[in-house]
């Protein structure tokens, strides 16, 4: 089984790598990380090197292709990477974003008229492109198509898409194996949760959060 | 504020990345990964490639370093990365690891005598190095050293280490932007939890998950 994981300039480490760690763990899973050209690309946060290892024109089909999301996406939203995702999309078994991904797949053209979850900042920008989004859901399966909430829900996403592809007995053994009983030492991880001037903040933030690689100014 | 990020051949990219996300997001702070010789390494799982920016004799010191484990951590248990992680160590504020990366603080010596976390299937390998196993803890504080339970759990130890680093308000910020509101589909992620058959196959496997590259036999 083939899965394809997107890079980009300005994508977000966590966003290709959550997934990648729990499905690429699976056996009989072959990863291609496929991207505009060969090479190493920038991560958002503090410019985390990842190489691209396949260009789109060299990978024709995928069981799974996974898009992150990151500040490099508004620089997505046409050409080569959005034709190449309608085109392997049309084989594919699963296709799955994370974050601001789900912005691509939607630029794309797969999401039109489906529900999908993105980063909670972004709801609006994805219904903007015909899409529903599920607001406060953190992982949402609608048909083939996965998409997950903000960055870490790429990891929720993978383990949920992980017992669709392999039962509940191998998705319990990656979970067990990455150790994932998550203990955030806060509990601000949405903004229901978060203090009132966190949320306000990062709603202030927004278009350095999700679209500019330049670091917020909050500290 | 300079972070460090080691990496290696056999690295699990999500020890490394996931407290990169959360601490690379910081204001002020700009990372490196440093490693043996500049250029990409191969992750385990499916082969990502991360890239080493900085060789080892470039970086002579960080504010906070990070160990990741992952298979390849049994070739780093002597040589040119526990003899750097002595030197940094002597001047960082921080010093953490995730998952196995406690076994190669161990192997430089700065947590002798001293509790640590690790991978729950390799305690009795940090035991043997004279560190005491922290048992089911996840996020292990003793003096400026900092270790996670396996692999994921670098997240919760990329905050909690936030927390100290810029106050609640600035890891609540990350943690609001990184969604880590985690929601495991699946409830198996420690040996306490997971099924009886699980964790025993994950015992069975233990040279497999921890310290080998060949994929586990359990699909």
């Amino acid at each position: 089984m083939r899965l394809a994981v997107v890079l980009f300039e300005g994508v977000t480490a966590l966003d290709a790598i959550g997934p990648y760690e729990v499905l690429g763990s699976l056996p009989g899973v072959e990863t291609v990380f496929v991207g505009e050209e060969r090479g190493p690309v920038r991560a958002s946060a503090g410019g985390a090197g990842l190489v691209v290892d396949a260009a789109l024109g060299e990978v024709d089909s995928a069981d799974v292709v996974v898009v992150p999301g990151g500040p490099g996406q508004a620089r997505q939203m046409g050409g080569a990477l959005v034709e190449w995702i309608r085109a392997v999309d049309a084989g594919s078994r699963w296709t799955a974003s994370v974050c601001t991904g789900s912005l691509i797949l939607a630029a794309s053209g797969v999401l039109a008229g489906r529900r999908a979850a993105t980063h909670w900042l972004a709801g609006e920008e994805l219904e903007r492109w015909g899409v529903e989004h599920a607001v406060g859901e953190r992982v949402v399966f609608d048909g083939k198509y996965v998409t997950a909430a903000g960055v870490s829900a790429g990891i929720d996403m993978g383990l949920a898409l992980a017992g669709e592809l392999m039962g509940e007995f191998g998705a319990q053994m990656v979970q067990l194996a990455l150790e994932y009983d998550p203990a955030p030492p806060f509990d601000a991880g949405s903004p229901e949760k978060a203090p009132a001037e966190v949320v306000g903040l990062a709603r202030e933030s927004r278009r350095f959060l999700l679209w500019e690689e330049d670091r917020p100014g909050w500290a």
